[in-house]
């Protein structure tokens, strides 16, 4: 007997008449394999039965009453640019896209909130924040593409997690549709509360396995001051690390603190057709943005910063005069996964180990040294100042994908063993899905999983929503 | 038949085994009524059948597998400084005060963490990571006796939250027992993960109720720059409102800003045999303490802040141009609660209104005319930056304790809707105990609160952890 129920005609219909026009998609085969993975690869894909692409809240809430009825597994997306299948349908049965629920509903200077919903593209957010004089502070490194529902469900990080805080930091509130079709309103417009188990914090960062969010209010920053970004090279990693703690305690206002390696920062440059300074000698790169008030607490800033990095073992640390020279470095940074898969398009993204600042030169070490023992060229990027390194290994040649596919994820696994031995986690910022569940389950205690299973289990009693991801196992 | 098992005596000589000497107190009244109460007052009390104090992790997690074992309710205690009932024993059973846990384990200046117990006092902390150049960002007014834990239970928020956030921001990973006495670790030396469900959020705020911690991890800020305090006079409280949002969006580092009425002014100085500048004037003060990274930032930040008070209609703003000026008005905002009771005992701590800014002056509008509608005195201290509202109403002439005791939370309770009906809610900082229990199942949609009760469940089958607070009413 299955577990699940089936996608009849007759629920088809049902919800087509909820949905209205275009609002649900079966038939066409291109169409639905398009949302049948997401950025971990289509090896980990799964097709759906059904694609629905609600308009509002009532309309999620309906599909999620018939769903519950018929006991159909439902899984949300944004963006699809997870790197862990958390937007797959390993059950098949319907995937709900939010993706036409993309309004910015209302920015409030009063309470410094926006209003949005979940499939507002997080660079849309940021523009009509700086619009009114705001800054809005989530940063994920994809924030072209991703939707701030996505950002949500993963608790995205990004480049500005240093200073700012990662997506967690940027909620104060949301609506939720839970698997039963009821609406939960969450938080809200002010940047405390005890009232209660705070449901809005477990809801960030659980890949949309307990609810769907359908409005999100966001805290706005007050806009920046000026900024100015610096660009150190390394003879070696181990004065380049030893720099990454100085700068940061060196309370100046550091907003990032990123690291690029010197392959990763070759193939990127080759793919982007450009140069980084001083490429032939840099093991690696920090890339460094700085705030301040004004003009000349800045030049003080950079000074300070700079002297750090030089003191550390920097052979030059050059600053960005211009827009240009910043948007070049940066691009190098935006475009590192790009870069590696320019060179393999198998490069795998998923790596994502967290660890304590004072831990990264060990991680690095051992990153570098199994690196080695399995046999595979890799570039490494990372949000250094976080502690989150993202190692990007290729496939080696004569692989099979398949192959590759597992292979790639045992190497992870023994990295992530390596991070939570030294104090750390399996994901700083790309979350768990499938890909990495036998991991994070590995990693917890009987009887933490059984806490975890009664959380799951008090808000989908049937599981239905996105089974198979995270502690979860798929039910057979 | 009960639903509890009972304190036997071979239960306790097992409970005395395991924490050694003086580890429980089951005879002497005196002292088992000393952990019967809180800050709530004694009048929503309850005797405990013994009380232990554990020394380690060990000793809490083997009682609570006895505890677990016979069914007996343990309810944990801090400093017992809590508002509403937290720390209340209403089921009888065991308390558990981590007073003996209270050690600064490490303070580990790479990672800027502490790493603390339970029973250590804020302020210990706040000075030993002083002394090590950092600031422990968390300030509850009852810095002087309040313990971490506490916070931790309470998201204890206070006087630095517009600038800092409330506790829940500070606190980076634990280790907690579970009603079942298994022990588990939640985040850690870093400062993002997305590993799972954030369990770690979940229980700040949690009061007590899903798990003990026996240890925290604590976030460290760089020392901060140099402050100013300056306390600005009112003529009426509209305009003083006005000024609220205008100061905290200036762009300027505003650490705190607070709001003390003229009643609470009166009351308090009175009683500290002090004056604040014009009293007679003034109908309620701001104290906005400002930070700036060196002396001319500073003088030209209050200017800033001064003239944005001023231009919304404050007739004078005093800069405190010494330490004692500044001690001597935030003596009189950290004593405004001892202030207004020293003119009556029985002055109503317990009111903690929580709303959006923009809704701040309707909430104290609405405020003051419940209080003529219900006949009560009242002085008025707020977090108002924040939108927290604590209205401290004394009992009218004539009226019994016990009779107070109800009709003061009933007078809470038209406020707290007030609150939800403005988009708050019915407690910033305070939380709920059993104080507020009825009003936040109230607010609760029966959706809600069948998931927040799954979530309880997960964590503690046996409802054996401070029972009958929150959601949850005693089962008798």
């Amino acid at each position: 007997m299955d577990v699940y129920g089936r996608l009849t005609k007759d629920i088809e219909k049902e919800l087509a008449s909820v949905l209205g026009s275009g609002g649900i998609i079966t038939e066409d085969r291109d169409v639905l394999e398009n949302y049948s993975w997401d950025q971990a690869g289509r090896i980990w894909g799964h097709m759906p039965d059904a694609v629905v692409r609600p308009e509002n809240t009532e309309q999620v809430s309906s599909v999620m009453k018939i769903a519950s009825l018929n006991r159909i597994p439902v899984t949300p997306r944004g963006a699809g640019s997870g790197l862990n299948g958390g937007a797959v349908p390993l059950a098949g049965g319907i995937v709900m896209s939010l993706e036409r629920m993309n309004s910015i509903l209302e920015i409030d200077p009063v309470n410094r909130v926006a209003v949005v919903e979940p499939g507002v593209v997080t660079n849309d957010l940021c523009r009509a924040a700086a619009e009114k004089g705001f800054l809005y502070a989530g940063y994920p490194m994809s924030t072209e593409t991703s939707f701030i529902g996505g950002n949500f469900a993963t608790n995205a990080g990004g480049g500005k997690v240093v200073r700012y805080g990662s997506t967690r930091r940027h909620i104060l509130g949301a609506e939720a549709v839970l698997p039963s079709g009821e609406v939960i309103n969450v938080g809200g417009r002010f940047r405390k509360d005890t009232w209660g188990y705070n449901l809005l914090q477990l809801l960030i960062g659980s890949e949309g396995t307990l609810a769907i969010v359908t409005k999100l209010i966001v805290n706005l920053e007050p806009k920046p001051g000026k900024t100015v970004n610096l660009l150190a090279c390394y003879p070696d990693i181990e004065t380049l690390v030893d720099s990454v703690s100085k700068v940061i305690s060196s309370g100046k206002k550091i907003i990032s603190c990123e690291f690029m390696d010197k392959k990763l920062v070759q193939y990127t440059t080759e793919y982007l057709g450009c140069r980084l300074p001083e490429q032939e000698r840099s093991e690696g790169y920090l890339i460094i943005q700085i705030e301040a008030d004004n003009e000349e607490q800045l030049e003080e800033s950079y000074e300070v910063v700079g002297k750090i990095c030089m003191s550390c073992g920097a052979f030059e640390v050059f600053v960005a005069e211009s827009r240009t020279d910043s948007a070049a470095m940066w691009n190098v940074r935006q475009n590192g996964l790009e870069g590696m898969r320019a060179k393999d398009p198998y490069a795998c993204s998923s790596g994502d180990l967290m660890v304590p600042l004072s831990s990264v030169p060990e991680m690095l070490k051992r990153i570098s040294s199994a690196g080695s023992k399995w046999g595979l060229e890799m570039g490494i990027i990372a949000h250094i100042g976080d502690g989150n390194i993202h190692p990007i290994p290729i496939k080696p040649e004569g692989m099979s994908p398949e192959r590759w596919a597992v292979y790639s994820e045992e190497f992870f696994e023994e990295l992530i063993k390596e991070a939570i031995s030294l104090g750390g986690v399996g994901s700083g910022e790309h979350g768990v899905g499938h890909v990495k569940q036998h991991i994070i389950i590995q990693s917890k205690s009987a009887a933490e999983l059984e806490v975890l299973k009664g959380i799951k289990h008090s808000f989908d009693p049937k599981n239905i929503l996105n089974p198979g991801k995270m502690f979860f196992p798929l039910e057979t």
